[in-house]
């Protein structure tokens, strides 16, 4: 038993932007030389957020639409008001969704699904480029 | 340390079917004779969800109707005009509440609420069988 | 590699209290004596979450408003016609937002960004003393 610590970046545009970073973590896997285990996939900040779905295009902008319509960036928010950067609706959709994801491997593939990648979401305002923590851990 | 990698299938009815799975993980945590540590939940897939519930009839057709309100079927999806299988909201629930749940377990025993089970949320507009993965990593 | 399980409590107002607890898991994973690995969060119970967050207060007001919106607690629930304890809302948003988190760290130290805590959501409808669940694993 092992564990690895790696990190990447992606460039993203803000605004719901949603990156597939499946195969930079199915290639950090690998370069572990693990075959069995979780890889933890981590976005240090607190609005952006990991999660799953199926990358195609009608299915991103539903997503879009849906943080639209639950948190909408044209409410007033408390954290603008005190701190002026505009990103409230921002730090509430990446609580909601969450910074971490976990996700099993074995004979060194990740165990996704045929149509499940994974993403990163950046909710924040402008675009960023976000660092990525894969931790792998296994044997 | 050592890390045991199961799976089990569930027969869903689809529709945001939400199935108690604690009794199947449990028995994979005593299975791998692992004492301590955390055992990982995941469905491979984009239209199910892991998370925990008082698992009750009464909040599951309370969970039921907040997944209506909030992600609601009968939006238009771009999801659905590309690919016409009208499982746009599945996609989008299952993105929002994600397919992974990390439990700890000590003792060989699942460190649960007593009123707190682990479900799986089938999300999908069908029935389906769902291969669930259970990672148990520990000592 | 190994794993080391502890807890603490945290005293709670309920009604979407907002606790941060990254000082806790911190001393204990600096504990644990483990330099590497991922530490996991888990809140035994169904009405209660761990997210990350930026804990100032303007955000912390904007997220209970958005849970407010998203999940009223003026609906009529199901849970409370059959159970009398008036914690429906509570419940619903436990079970979305989850009782599990896993955070990465290296050199003892939490991979968090610098405005991102680890925050207990205590979503109850009456005060609680709340047991975090911290197990520490890696080498």
């Amino acid at each position: 038993m092992s564990v690895k610590s790696y990190d990447f970046h992606v460039d993203t545009k803000g605004y719901c932007d949603i990156v597939d970073v499946s195969t930079q973590v199915q290639e950090l896997v690998r370069k572990s030389a693990l075959t069995n285990g979780i890889v933890t996939v981590f976005i240090p900040g607190s609005t952006a957020s990991v999660t799953t779905v199926e990358f195609e295009s009608g299915l991103l902008s539903d997503l879009q639409n849906a943080f639209d319509r639950l948190v909408p960036a044209e409410l007033e928010y408390a954290h603008d008001a005190r701190w002026g950067d505009g990103n409230g609706f921002s730090h509430v959709r990446a609580a909601l969704i969450k910074a971490s994801l976990s996700i099993p491997f074995s004979d060194g593939s990740l165990n996704l699904g045929h149509w499940q990648q994974i993403v990163v979401i950046d909710f924040d305002n402008r675009p960023r480029k976000r660092r990525v923590l894969v931790q792998v851990m296994g044997e």
